[in-house]
């Protein structure tokens, strides 16, 4: 389970101890106010769970070991680029996944939720079904009924699947290295680099890459790479 | 809902958060810590569902319009004398009842969860079926899980996706030009061009892209190309 920037430290709290009531015993935690985060391991009852928890100063890193990345929201905002699934179908995909490798849950912050750049890591989103009228869940209670969810049935022994997904990590640097590409090529102006950026990396999470189509995009876009670098500098290597 | 002596305005605050994200709107507090109540009830952001909250001084009371009254248990305690149903199941049960007549669900106080005295009200008893080695749960988070279990299947519209997906006209444009520039950059050889080629089009396939997602590949692609182009033929168009 990973939180992003999450400011309180009872909801630190509350998240390490549905963790631990469920059996999901490894949290990771991206740029937590350090304060919170201080206070959260100190206070009284503090989990060994959280005493682990690791720390990572962005979502790429938190998350370059998973196959599958899933986002949490509240649905009803800006125009989501990601399919939304419902907690209960979502929850039976991830413990398919979580039979091969591992899935990474991402919560943001309690003000304003996971942002678009942390969206962009995601695969899909997840949305607990609450009433329309009131949306907005604690964080701490929504992680607890996640998990719970993901623990319902825990001995429904899936199917294996056979072809093995890309980690996060090499997703990630199939699209740095297009970015590159693209930079290489002077179509990317500076104003919607980051944009693209985050577009690129949606567009690669849906298409759900195994670790095939990662090593093959990567050798691709190496050759289109230095032959785009070699044209810019003729002196060059 | 029907919260038994109470101590933790946080608590009280986060049940009924909860109780509004999953339209339970009728919140009953039996003997709450005068204080943890008034705290809950002057929070920010506190509901008109607190507002609205009843009091009561005796379970006896607080249930009396009810036709079914269920405790919650961690179970494991003192030698219960009631059927424990699991939560899931304890569901079903409640929300039969609740389509006729009233349904009491009682929680206990944070330190010692419902007396003997509280329990003799109840018809039978549910538990959140969480791992053996750490039962205890946090109270706004057990509330939470079981009124989004007996909010379950309310109403299960899934979201329709709304991508289109993309043609294999499309699809196959994005793998001409993808191959394309594989040739200006000088990696393909002739002999394996009629595999890669495949390999190109098998792995498009695969990653199902939408309309929007081929028009995003063709543009990224035809920028890098035409840089390709222009950089072995500098004198060119």
């Amino acid at each position: 389970m990973v939180l992003v920037a999450t400011r309180n430290p009872l909801n630190i709290g509350a998240s390490a101890r549905a963790m631990s009531n469920f059996g999901f015993l490894r949290l990771r935690v991206v740029n937590p106010y350090q304060v919170a985060f201080r206070e959260a391991r100190s206070a009284v009852g503090a989990s060994t769970l959280l005493a682990h928890a690791e720390e990572f100063q962005s979502v790429t890193e938190a998350v370059s070991d998973c196959t599958l990345v899933v986002g949490t929201t509240a649905v009803g905002r800006r125009g989501l680029q990601h399919p939304v699934r419902r907690l209960d179908a979502a929850a039976r995909l991830i413990r398919k996944r979580l039979t091969t490798s591992n899935v990474a849950l991402l919560f943001g912050s309690e003000k304003v939720g996971l942002s678009n750049e942390d969206l962009s890591h995601c695969h899909w989103l997840l949305r607990i079904p609450t009433r329309e009228d009131h949306r907005s869940m604690n964080l701490g209670q929504a992680v607890a009924i996640c998990l719970y969810e993901l623990a319902r049935d825990a001995k429904a022994a899936p199917m294996p699947e056979k072809r093995t997904h890309a980690t996060a990590g090499n997703v990630e640097r199939v699209a740095a290295l297009l970015l590159e590409a693209l930079h290489a090529s002077g179509s990317l102006k500076t104003r919607s680099a980051e944009h693209t950026s985050e577009k690129i990396r949606r567009m690669l999470r849906r298409h759900n890459l195994s670790t095939n189509d990662a090593e093959f995009w990567l050798g691709m876009l190496r050759e289109i790479l230095r032959q785009l670098q070699s044209g810019k500098d003729p002196a060059g290597e």
